[in-house]
């Protein structure tokens, strides 16, 4: 590990630990270093409030002055409520930045680093970069895409099985994974089911953490087959809306909307299109949206490429049987040449269980 | 770690060092201390030649007396072609045995240690226990059940699929994974699969790395349908058997058996029985078989409680597919509070891939 290593570290793990409480603005953390001894740190807290450069430079006051600031994403440029980042740091006589990643908006990326250039400061970017911007993974697709970020979870046997060939699921994963899904539930602004999961399950689909916050919960129902008993329409825990297709059952919706339940009948003529689901999402301000369906919901929303990262609990159990329903269903690939393959893969073991995770590259990337 | 597990994992290393060359017999390896000094290392060679701890306390000679001698399997008791290990460390004078488990055989185990304790030498047990138990488990079962030590491999993608909804296979796993599956083969007895992968991918079965020895090659066929023209047949590179039941094609046996193929017509009517295939094998003194069928084969051995070990690969792919085909099918469990749990779990990475290892547990045990 080098220095700008270990200083970039630093920053990265006070950006990280605002997780939560920076929304809509992305993590951001800095640390400035002054002949090898680190004379401020900043992070950026709460959105309206100064960015981390600004914190960081506060804490180092004259001691800025011939330094090294790191920061993890680019100073800004623009004078937003805080002002330039860039143009702050120049007057305070920085000598050396460090970014982690440019700006993730491609048009506005660079433009802080030119402002340090032209007032003659070295400037030393990519270090940590994959790291920063995993970090930010929701804020640097909602940014550009206007989309929610799209996570698919599902808690499957080795053999990838869901439920039993007689739908008996519970409890597939240990209670420390099933903790782990409610942590995962509390981060995400909309948690995104079929009907099918509503009719056989029941769900509440809230978290259960201690101060946990519950998501937006989103129903794919092309026929609006929704129970007026359902907990999801009658608890009051959390928002939910449900998505239908123009084939619904329309004396439903006053009954719904009586309820509170937001009901979205969509352009398709039969079963709803993921892809206008995530559209709609994206248009309400949904920067980010966990997916815990069946292998159907799964596939549609997988075969249109609108899959941003899986998240995998595999218990070790087997259970084995040619019809069991395992979590990715409909048609599949055809080719395993054309499989869907997943980098920056980890697996940790939490409890009995392992996690996995991955981001899925498409191929044949369509147009966003 | 303790000053006995540190001496103990030394011997564990020097007894794993000669995996494949001791066969019928143990890995076992000794090593022994006097006045925290290593004064004398010891490994089991080869069977017929001296055990462990003669080579160890011949290396330590008059500095035994009065030492620790630590190994990693009970010392033995009866009087075979290289005496009895008991007597010969009480001979030594060594004053102290740490053992890491006891003789496989409980009709035997404990035998070895009375010597020792009646001679007045301390004598320490289960260090490192679950290490030696596990470097020897395919001796273990098979000295005990006259069975072989059943290993289930398969390699798969995060959906368990095998193949593609259209049957297209290759390739799911890495190189690396691969060439991982060829040190099974070549660690293996025999290996198996069922008469429908011989009739879909037509393979060799044999081990592709330099020196690798070929298992024998075990096929799984009820009615006797394999080819003459399969290349199991024809290419002489390693023998095979082919199970078959009463209901099969007699014309064909001397065809197969003239190409030096043996064929077992078992005692089951229609379909092979599992259990009859591995009763017969461990018969014939096969003490170790590696399963690289389908999903079928998969589930006939796991529900007889026949797989003692699960080696999973797991590709960093999705392929969805409701009738796409999975490594574990067959009827299947009907409770998922039944399903059959692994224990000893681990995963690493190997190439793009992750290697599941685990050990069935079996509710319900059965007789063996």
């Amino acid at each position: 590990m080098t220095s700008h290593e270990f200083y970039m570290d630093l920053a990265l793990q006070n950006a990280q630990a605002m997780k939560g409480q920076t929304d809509p603005n992305p993590l951001v953390g800095s640390v400035i270093v002054n002949e090898n001894r680190i004379v401020g740190v900043g992070t950026h807290l709460k959105a309206g409030e100064p960015h981390a450069e600004i914190h960081a430079l506060r804490m180092a006051g004259e001691k800025a002055k011939g330094g090294t600031i790191y920061v993890t994403l680019e100073p800004c440029s623009h004078h937003g409520r805080t002002g330039p980042c860039a143009e702050a740091i120049v007057q305070a006589g920085i000598k050396r930045v460090v970014i982690a990643t440019l700006d993730p908006n491609p048009i506005v990326a660079g433009n802080g680093v030119r402002i340090l250039k032209d007032a003659g400061i070295e400037v030393i970017t990519g270090v940590r970069e994959k790291e920063s911007i995993q970090m930010n993974e929701v804020f640097n697709k909602f940014i550009l895409a206007k989309k929610p970020f799209v996570t698919l979870k599902a808690g499957t046997t080795l053999d990838g099985k869901v439920a039993t060939h007689t739908y008996s699921s519970k409890w597939i994963t240990s209670e420390e994974a099933r903790l782990d899904v409610h942590q995962l539930r509390n981060q995400n602004m909309a948690i995104l089911v079929g009907i099918n999961t509503v009719l056989e399950d029941n769900p509440a689909l809230t978290t259960r953490i201690p101060n946990g916050r519950n998501p937006l919960r989103v129903i794919m129902d092309s026929s609006l087959r929704i129970p007026l008993d359902a907990t999801v329409v009658t608890d009051q825990q959390a928002e939910t809306w449900v998505f239908t297709s123009k084939n619904y059952d329309q004396t439903k919706v006053p009954l719904l909307e009586e309820k509170g339940v937001r009901v979205f009948v969509t352009s398709s003529e039969n079963v709803v299109d993921p892809k206008e689901v995530v559209k709609i999402l994206g248009e309400h301000q949904v920067s980010s949206l966990f997916i815990e369906g069946g292998g159907t919901i799964h596939a549609a929303f997988l075969e249109n490429q609108l899959i941003d990262k899986v998240i995998l609990y595999f218990a070790p159990k087997l259970v084995g049987g040619k019809h069991a329903p395992t979590f990715l269903e409909g048609t599949g690939i055809a080719e395993m040449k054309d499989a869907i393959e997943l980098i920056d893969t980890n697996i940790i073991k939490i409890g009995k269980d392992f996690k996995f995770v991955g981001y899925p590259v498409y191929k044949h990337r369509g147009i966003e």
